[in-house]
């Protein structure tokens, strides 16, 4: 076992100020730590909005191991950039998704697939190249090398741009990689939480036609009347299940404890697929001859690259595929890991730091 | 349960001779049946060689509720042709596969994926679309609408093609449609019976490099100086596994058995596949998060439409693709079973039907 040599708040030169949890509680609290020197490739910038996605939760619990809450959805404006940057300048808006840095080097990052190189370094929890741990508890400011700065068209306001830097690409990537982004498609969403509803959006953005398919009947008039779904299934009502069979062009599949593949291949057409984005804990059980008889598969899909990031948002700001955000001060961001443990929000919290983060100590 | 009200023999009204299984034990004897009338789209015409595949093995044992033996690796000489074929003329040397009939309406069909079709007639032991049952046990001749006939090019010899109808398309197609057909990219084949041989002698021809992974290390050397294989993996050798970690960009399984996908998701890069064309009778364990820190996925194929057997066979005769097989007199068709159930055979046994059926009753 290693044990800090420094304390966060001397180990960069640049003084930072945020909330975080310390202890395995999960509770927030504010927190003094510090930031390096904005290098020649760096764009340091003023936090304005940070998003909170459900994965949070489970890191701040530390149920993966960290202490620290990951959150990874930030926005901002830039305040200063290194020498050698070339697409920022001071004033830009700007976010910071899930990854700060890769290898710059490899397969996947030579084809703009930072997300998938085996030696990037996540926003939160993570050691840096430079062996210090990044630091994106609620925070003031952030310095990032430019490469995984994306830019926020004005179109789009921050704080509803904030959650795509997450939750928007780890769906607008599979949809568009697994080629059910195409106009008339028939798109399944399973599950209707935080990742569901982005789903929804971007699927009937790309001009798919949407059906939800949730356990709780509840939800029907949500997906339909509030977000635009086209039907939707009780995923227990087996004469609902039955009557749509081989219907479905892919399915994105969202949920994260085990559950049965066999209806939900048996909603897909010939040539079907099914993208898992959420990742139960233990294997599911997979069923062979569907497969066989239908040219169906089951794949899964983690966020995206920086060139796809910026492409999404830029088609989020041109399609106008807004997500449903309820915007929160600081000071009730340990009230919302207790809605979020109920799934007691529509559909992502976003926290107002420009405004409500205030220095305590 | 229904009582067949006519005698195989009378069934339509043209006299036709073969081997046939007729209770659970499998044993083949001849066989006196009939076929019908040669229609205006119909093909009829002299079989010369069958091939055997080892699924027949399942079916006779009436391990899927089958007497009959699903031969349907079948070539043979035009004999007569209906008034409205089209494509075929008496002298032509032709094959058919798994399929004699397809419903010709759906988006399958119309796609040329009658395999996808989901109301096809099988070659074997199926009720054709007239009532009649399709009796392709070993028989001198066979009637076919000429939509399910292919062209066997004269490059390639009779024997050598006929197993191409089923376990070289059954390989073929998922090589082509999930892209591992281009050359230089690096394909593992997990398991070295027929079919094995079949998915590295198509990889090859589609100029890969070919990693063979088997359970038993006797088949290396046959995998890489017989076959052709550039490499060998000890799949229960954890460290030449290990060693082989993210190399693979997809990965034919024809494993027919419950077994562990996790070493095989291993092994494929980011972004790899792995394509099963056996159908273990119980679930497979699929673990979720090596698809999504790779975007990986598991599929299924199931043989491919008339159109790709003809690509296929034409592929096989242009690049000199050349199964591997083992011809044999008809009477010694018993024993294959014996041998097939020990895995004995390199790789596919084919009957000479042309010089060894002779009518005994």
């Amino acid at each position: 076992m290693t044990v800090a040599t420094q304390v966060p708040e001397l180990e960069h030169p640049k003084k930072a100020f945020g909330w975080a949890a310390r202890d395995p509680s999960g509770h927030l609290s504010p927190f003094n730590f510090s930031r390096r020197e904005t290098g020649e490739k760096d764009v340091a910038f003023k936090v304005l909005y940070y998003g909170i996605c459900h994965s949070d939760l489970h890191m701040a619990k530390n149920e993966c191991g960290f202490f620290i809450y990951p959150w990874h959805e930030i926005v901002g404006v830039v305040i200063e950039v290194g020498s050698k940057v070339q697409k920022y300048k001071i004033g830009d808006r700007v976010g910071v998704g899930c990854l700060v840095e890769s290898c710059r080097n490899c397969e996947n990052c030579n084809d703009n697939l930072e997300n998938y190189c085996s030696s990037f370094t996540l926003t939160y929890g993570a050691k840096s190249s430079d062996g210090s741990i990044t630091y994106e508890g609620y925070s003031d400011s952030m310095v990032v090398d430019e490469h995984f700065v994306v830019r926020i068209p004005d179109e789009l306001p921050l704080d509803v741009a904030a959650p795509l830097l997450c939750a928007g690409i780890t769906l607008y990537s599979p949809l568009r990689y697994f080629g059910l982004d195409k106009p008339g498609l028939h798109v399944g969403v399973v599950d209707l939480a935080g990742l569901g509803h982005v789903a929804v959006k971007f699927a009937k953005g790309f001009g798919a036609k949407v059906t939800v398919i949730n356990t709780s009947p509840h939800k029907k008039e949500e997906a339909i009347q509030h977000l635009g779904a086209d039907s939707f299934l009780l995923s227990r009502n087996q004469d609902q299940m039955q009557g749509a069979k081989k219907s479905l062009d892919g399915t994105i599949d969202i949920i994260s404890v085990v559950h049965s593949l066999v209806p939900l291949i048996g909603l897909l057409k010939s040539h079907g697929k099914i993208v898992m984005v959420g990742s139960p804990e233990k294997p599911l059980e997979l069923p062979i001859l569907p497969l066989l008889m239908g040219r169906k598969f089951v794949a899964g899909s983690g966020i995206g690259g920086l060139k796809e990031i910026q492409e999404m948002i830029d088609f989020a700001a041109k399609h106008n595929v807004k997500l449903d955000i309820e915007v929160i001060p600081i000071d009730y961001v340990n009230t919302t890991m207790e809605r979020l443990l109920k799934s007691d929000v529509k559909y992502c919290f976003v926290i107002d730091i420009g405004n409500t983060l205030k220095q305590t100590s």
